[in-house]
């Protein structure tokens, strides 16, 4: 078969333009309301998606006052979905830095049991300032320690996923043995971060460990993600760039002696989807018109580790020596770097960086008719820049209807997506092996 | 309206009885299945019972080679079960020892939302031996310093649940204002074991505070309890036992200024239902011929923090002498008292008493008609024994039919049982009032 688009869609609050909650077409349903996800899930699952994905900040953080985000609980929202569907893949944003490595595993392999077989797990290592104050720490952890912590991190969790052999469960009856105990492994890890015994307190889940995800771009978060990542999230503001990107981490994944195909990538894409070019931008620009201008300073502050931007004159043309260097930077290094990068090659005024972060927070965004959208994806796919897409319609559900009515035909005609759900995890999906047991095999 | 019955169905495995999984009347489904669970909750909902409730222990443990126990997660199991039912209230065990109290008071919010106000919370401090090495530490820390951190770590989460007031979301699309900042608190916690800032990043959920459950009874147990909980698990072999607990207890409520009423006693009750008596002991006896000897003494040593009682003759009577004091336990104390309080009173043999404990470690058995059972229940209920009954099937789901189709109409007949849902959240269906936030009222 050709390779194929993998099209994820990214959940968040009523969409992701930072207008999107007061605009007409945006529901009026609570944002703590489940039925807002079952019908996102259930709208997604109808389109064919390979999968959803909610993110996590662990603090209310500054930026909620004008615009809010998905106010609920990963693990336990994943969970509820599970229940309403039954072929889209389900992925969860948790953090290597404020969780037991226990408590993570254990949950996301009951997740990979309860939903059998499609969960991932988006790894986090937590970059928003203010957050480790919830959690006993009077700073932030550096971006170092905290990538060091989040590597032991993956080796204790991958290793407690391994400590069940695929037949541990007996469960015969008549010769009244229920486990064999031989075939659970302890882990017996002990390393500068964690010390855990184990084994696990559940059996191998369907897919063993859930699909891998990563978003971080920083040099550490690339690292990183060329080691354990099986699909990246990353925001990549135009073509070149995203090539740049894709080479780059394809390159890295095949110096650890990892196959390339074995990590995906999937740039966001924040679309408005019209009947014309026209309609298209005057969406584009009603939501604009209800954005603030303190939701979108204080958003590029915490970018930039709590910066103060709000002194800087709103109309005169930036520079990069008005931005801190991304290179010190602790918070979120690579979300910072696409900023500066924006400034350097666009000098855009401050109120134009806004309006532009506004759009998708500085993802690739792109406004006009369901063939233009469809031709600058099949572009993206075909020239090296993505394996697929994170969509990030601007209002939800109504743009994810539109993308989904009026896209999506288009990349099927084009035999660039599925046209019907074939395999039944999302590693399957993904064309990704099941691990084997590092105990058992 | 009259006093009636609460009544919860304690899940476990494929019954509360050690042999239940082999007999005939056990489902096959696998206990990683959450149809299995999906069944439970569906048949207890019919039943029109108060709630389910969900045990947790943090480790495989020594006793599931021969005998299995629930192996998914209740947290998220619950959050799966909320899609899937609409009444029956959702009690999860979780533990104050091995979890950060920011990702506990979030994750048990977010399930109040996803179920619309039907969850408890289980407080456990997590006493069985080798959880410990799960989570960093080479010791299981003493009784004492369990409870000690358990205090402390009540104050934190309920401060949490009320960083926000009901008026946080303001969601005023024309005015632009997402939250009222002002109506969302800090919590600044700075004791000996935590250090928490908050706000909770979640809006108050539709019971503010889950209802508190807790199943430890020791001395340090019944103090958390007459504090915290709104609702005990108990194991109470028999009347005398259960009426001076209860009494005791609701005493200890008084005491630290609450009403007697604010705390519900649910003593555990296995009872095998069938058309005769005869019937009853016969499924009794099948049960006890499934059962292993060596489950019986891992669950035993268990109890006892690890004493190994496989040198004790099977067949002579048992005395006081040859079990550990159950105050230097540091493991669950009131649990091994139960064990020294039979010996003492009953002089079984040791296969008589892992028998005995078999049935339902402990807990309150009964084999009879569903005239007998519902006597049985309505006398502990109006002699001051108990406020309902943690419903321990021991065959599940088969037994738990049983009970709904004979049992429950005889308890209602009497006018001891509901015969509709009437009210909307598990605080209401107890009569308990939704808690004000400190901060805001």
């Amino acid at each position: 078969m050709n390779r194929q688009l993998h099209l994820n869609l990214f959940v968040f609050g009523r969409g992701h333009h930072e207008g999107a909650w007061r605009h007409p077409l945006a529901p009026s349903t609570s944002l703590t309301d489940v039925e807002h996800y079952q019908a996102l899930a259930a709208m997604a699952e109808k389109g064919l998606l390979d999968s959803l994905f909610l993110a996590d900040v662990l603090a209310v953080g500054d930026t909620q006052g004008h615009s809010p985000i998905t106010p609920l609980e990963p693990i336990t929202l994943l969970a509820a979905l599970s229940a309403t569907t039954r072929h889209i893949g389900l992925i969860g944003t948790a953090s290597t830095t404020y969780m037991e490595p226990f408590n993570l595993a254990r949950q996301f392999a009951a997740l990979d049991h309860l939903s059998r077989g499609r969960i991932g797990w988006n790894i986090v290592t937590s970059w928003v300032n203010g957050v480790e104050a919830n959690f006993g720490h009077d700073h932030q952890p550096p971006h170092a320690e905290r990538y060091a912590r989040a590597f032991e991190f993956m080796e204790v969790v991958k290793g407690l996923w391994d400590t069940w052999a695929d037949d541990a469960v007996l469960d015969d009856r008549s010769a009244g043995q229920y486990l064999q105990p031989e075939r659970i492994a302890a882990l017996n890890h002990r390393g500068a971060h964690f010390q855990v015994r184990g084994p696990l307190n559940i059996p191998a889940s369907p897919q063993r460990h859930p699909v891998l995800f990563q978003a971080g771009s920083s040099a550490d978060g690339q690292r990183f993600a060329a080691q354990y990542a099986e699909a990246v999230f990353t925001a990549q503001p135009d073509l070149p760039t995203a090539q740049a990107f894709y080479r780059s981490l394809k390159q890295q994944v095949h110096e650890v002696g990892r196959q390339p195909h074995e990590l995906l990538v999937l740039p966001g894409l924040s679309a408005v989807v019209a009947e014309s070019d026209q309609q298209a931008g005057q969406l584009l620009e009603e939501l604009n018109a209800l954005t603030a201008l303190e939701t979108g300073l204080a958003r590029l502050s915490a970018r930039f580790g709590g910066h103060d931007f709000s002194r800087l004159p709103l109309d005169l043309p930036l520079s990069v020596d008005d931005l801190p260097n991304p290179d010190g930077v602790q918070a979120a290094q690579s979300r910072a770097r696409v900023v500066v990068e924006l400034v350097r090659s666009q000098r855009p005024t401050l109120r134009q960086l806004l309006t532009r972060l506004a759009g998708a927070r500085g993802h690739y965004t792109l406004a006009g008719t369901p063939e233009q959208i469809a031709d600058a994806m099949q572009t993206w796919f075909q020239n090296g820049a993505a394996d697929g897409f994170n969509l990030m319609p601007p209002i939800m559900p109504a743009m994810l209807a539109t993308f989904i009515d009026e896209v999506i035909p288009l990349l099927q005609q084009r035999g660039l997506f599925r046209t019907a759900y074939q395999q039944h995890t999302l590693r399957q999906r993904y064309g990704l092996a099941r691990p084997a047991s590092r105990f058992f095999g």
